[in-house]
C-alpha cells in the first residue's frame, strides 16, 4: 500500500484483508509495531473522531503524531499560486505541506469541501494539489470527495454486525441546516456497492447524486453482484433495508449557492428520521452516521438513542480501520 | 481501582498505598507499564497543571493520550437533552463522549463548576451525566464538587515534608475577583479529615462550606481521629498551624449571583495572605495552593516566593499521583 | 551537555559531533533511547516547524511531549514582577514556568523578540528570566537573540550539501513587511563564522548589525580561519557565493519604531530575490531560508522553487539536529 486516498483503489479482497488486519489488532494489540514511527496530521478543517482516533491509533501501535492546524500554525496559510504574500498569511501550503510531511514517516490531510464549485471538487483539485507536495505515504482523512478512512470504518462495522453482503442499504439524504459536501454520500455509496450490496439511494428530488458518481457505483455494483436503485419513496426504500445510512448533501444544481439551496429545501424539514420513518424497516434495521449528527434535525432521540443505532461502533471501528492502514502503509 | 471520582471512595490505607506507587514510579521509573494504551482527554475548562501533568504521566508509563476539548472540536458541543440543534453546535456530548472514550482505554473527564445551581453543583450533577455516557474507567480530573487528583497530590506532599497526620491544617478562604467553585475546599477539608488531621477553617463570616460537605468532613475526622474546627480568626487559626492551604470560593448565599457575590465581599480584600498574617505561625508552617494563583490578590510574593512556600512540588505531585491512579485504573 | 541555548557555547568540533550523530540517528533510528522520557514544550509564540519537529523528535527516541501555549492555558500568563494580579491573567510565569518544568526531563522554550527594546533583547532578558525559573535542562526554541536550533541545522544543511568550509556565505537581508528581529540573522551570521566561511553580510544601508554582535562573529571567523565583509552591492556579493542565505531583520535605528522603519524602508522592495538577483551567482549557489517565507515579498517563486533552493532540507535537518541535542541532553 503506497498512499490510501480512495477505498475505490482496492478489491473488495483487499478490504476484506485490511478488515481482519483491524480485527486481530484489536484482538491482539501490537505496541511494538511502529515503534518511533511518526504519523503526520494536518488539519485543514475542525475535527473530533479523526484528530483522536488517529492520535490514539498510532499510540496502541507504538508510533506517535503531531497535529498541524492553520488555528496553531503562524498566522494561517496562504494556498494561492503566484500570490505576492503582503498580507497576514505569512506561510504558504508550498512550504509548509512538504515541512510537515518531511517530519513524519506518513501524513494525514483532512482538506473537506468547500462546497463552492462542483466540477472541481469532483476531481478533488484542492486535496490532489496538497498531496502533489508530499513525497510519502499519505491518507485521505477526508477530501472534497473521499473518505476512505470512514468507508473502511463503516465495512467493518457491516462485517462486524452480520449484515449480508447483500442486504438492502439504504442511503438516505437528511434535512440539514447546512450545505454539506459529496464526500460521504458519494464515498459510502462506492463503499456499500463494492460490498455487493442492493442499495437504495433515497432521497427528496433535485437531491440526485452526479451522473460520475452514480456510474461509478453502477460498475462497482455490476462487478460485485450488487445493484443501485433511486426513489424519493420513504416507504419503499425501508421495505427489507437492513441498514439506513443517513447524510445529508447539497443538491447539485444549488451547489455553491447557499441561499437558492436554502430556499430550495425549505419544505424538507421532514426528512429527520423519527421512529415512524424508521420503523417502515423491519426489527434488525440499523441506523447508521458517520457522526457529528444533530440531533432534532437529521434524527431524532428516539432513534438515535435506540438499540438499532450502530453510531458509536462505527466511530470506533475509525480507530481500528486506521491502525490497520497505518500498520501497513508503515 | 474502577475509576478515580472522589478520594473519600478509599480508605486512608489505600491512599497511603497509592502514594507510596506514586513515590516507586518516581524513583523507579517503569517505562513500558502502558505501553500502547491510551488515556482519552475531554477539557470543558482550560488547564494547564492537568493537561500537562496527564499528559507527562502517560509518556513516562509508556503510553500515550489525546486531548479534546470544545475549541477544538466541531463548532462546539450541545449538552442540553432533548434538543433541537440547529444552532452552531454541530455535535451532542451524548455522542462525543462515548465517542472520545471508546478510542481509549481509561478517558480524564474536567467538567469545572459553573458556579450557578448550588444544589445541582453539590450533586455533582453535570459531570455524573457526562460519566453516566462512558463505559470506561475515568478519572475526574476536577468537576463541581471533587478534585481527586489534586487531594491525592496534596497528601502525597504533606507525607513528602513529614508533616504529621494530627497536624493542624488550617483552609483558609482568600480574597479573588471571580467567585469561584467548592471543589477544591470542599475536598481538600475531606482529604485532611481523612489523613487525620485538626483541620480549622478560617473564613470571614458568610463563607462558611454547605453543612453536607461540613458533615462528611466530620465523619471522617471521627473516623481518622482528626478534628474540625471554624473561625474568622487569622490569629487563633493559625496559632501551632502546620500548613495554611489557601483557596478562594463563593458564599453559598449568593452562590450563582456574582453581583450579590461582589458586593458582599467588597471589603475583604485583606484577605490575601502576607508576612504579617503567615508570621502567625511558627517557622514550619509551610504555604500550600493547588495553582493558579494571583500574585498581590490571594498571596502576596513575600510569602509565595518564600522558602516556606510549597507550590511547586504540590503541582509536581499531581503528575506522581496521577501516574499511580493510572498504573492501577489500566 | 546541560543546556542547549547558544551555539557559541559549543567548539566546532562538538558542532561537528552533534551533526554526526544527527546523521547517525536518521541513519539507524534508537526508538528506545528516551523511553519514557517526557520534553516540556512551551511557545510563547506561534510555530509551525518547531512545534512540529521537537513532537516528531521525541516520538523517533521513544519518549514524549506536551506543548503548553498561552491561549491554551487558563487566561494567559502574567510576566510582570510585583504585579497585583487582578485582571484577566490567572497565573504567573513565577509558577507557571516551574510547574511545566517540573513535568519534563528537559524543557524547550520559544520566547521570541518583542523588537521592542534593542539593548534588552540583544542581552536575551526576557528568555534569561524564564530560563532563571527553570532547574532542568532547557532548550532554546527561539529567543529574542539565537535559533541555535536553526543554526545547528543549517550548519548541518551545509555539510549534507558538500559546500566548503570556507565557501562564501552570503548572509542577506530581504524586504518583509513586519519589523522582524534579530535572533536569525545574528546567530546565522555567527554559525557561518564558526564554521570557517567566507561571509558576506548584503543590506542596504542602515541594516547593518550591532557591533556587539559583529565583533563577536569576527572573533569566531578569526579563530576558524573564515572572514567577514559586509557591502550593500548584489552583484559584488553574489560573486563566487557558495549560498545565499536570507533572512530581514529591523534596522537598529528603528528598532521598536515600526513606523519610521516602514518609512525607512519603503523604497526596498526590490530586495526580493529574483532569478536576476540569484544568478549572479555560479549554478552551484544555494538558496538557503529558514522558514516561513513570503513568496513574492522576500524571494520569487523562480527561486524558491528551483533546484538550488535548499529551505525543505534545512527544515527536515531541524528535527535531526534536535534528536541529536535531546539525545545528549537527556
Amino acid at each position: 500500500m503506497k498512499n490510501f486516498n480512495d477505498l475505490a483503489d482496492y478489491s473488495a479482497l483487499e478490504i476484506e484483508d485490511l478488515i481482519s488486519l483491524a480485527r486481530r489488532l484489536d484482538e491482539k494489540p501490537e505496541p511494538k509495531a511502529l515503534e518511533g514511527k511518526v504519523l503526520s496530521l494536518l488539519f485543514l478543517n475542525p475535527s473530533l473522531r479523526t484528530l483522536s482516533s488517529f492520535q490514539a491509533a498510532m499510540v496502541r501501535l507504538g508510533g506517535g503524531t503531531f497535529v498541524i492546524s492553520p488555528e496553531m500554525s503562524i498566522h494561517g496559510l496562504e494556498s494561492r499560486s503566484g500570490i505576492v504574500m503582503d498580507g497576514a498569511a505569512a506561510e504558504h501550503i508550498y512550504e509548509a505541506i512538504p515541512v510537515i510531511a518531511s517530519y513524519g514517516d506518513a501524513i494525514g490531510i483532512r482538506a473537506a469541501a468547500k462546497v463552492e464549485n462542483l466540477q472541481s471538487e469532483l476531481l478533488d483539485k484542492d486535496f490532489n494539489e496538497l498531496t502533489s507536495l508530499v513525497d510519502k505515504p499519505y491518507i485521505n482523512m477526508e477530501s472534497a470527495i473521499n473518505h476512505p478512512c470512514q468507508n473502511l470504518a463503516d465495512w467493518k462495522t457491516l462485517n462486524d454486525l452480520d449484515i449480508p453482503s447483500n442486504g438492502k442499504f439504504v442511503l438516505s439524504w437528511s434535512w440539514h441546516p447546512n450545505a454539506l459536501s459529496l464526500s460521504v454520500p458519494s464515498s459510502t455509496l462506492q463503499m456499500a456497492a463494492m460490498r455487493g450490496m442492493d442499495v437504495t439511494i433515497l432521497r427528496p428530488e433535485g437531491f440526485e447524486l452526479p451522473e460520475g458518481i452514480m456510474d461509478r457505483a453502477r460498475k462497482a455494483a455490476f462487478l460485485s453482484g450488487g445493484s443501485i436503485q433511486e426513489t424519493d419513496d420513504r416507504t419503499e426504500a425501508m421495505e427489507g433495508a437492513r441498514v439506513i445510512y443517513v447524510n445529508s448533501w447539497s443538491s447539485i444544481n444549488n451547489y455553491g449557492k447557499k441561499a437558492n439551496e436554502d430556499k430550495f429545501k425549505h419544505e424538507l424539514r421532514d426528512w429527520c428520521v423519527d421512529n415512524a420513518w424508521f420503523d417502515k424497516a423491519a426489527d434488525d434495521c440499523r441506523f447508521m452516521h458517520c457522526l457529528p449528527v444533530r440531533r432534532g434535525v437529521t434524527v431524532m432521540d428516539e432513534v438515535l438513542d435506540g438499540p438499532r443505532s450502530v453510531v458509536i461502533a462505527e466511530s470506533r471501528n475509525r480507530m481500528l480501520a486506521q491502525m490497520a492502514v497505518l500498520h501497513r502503509l508503515l
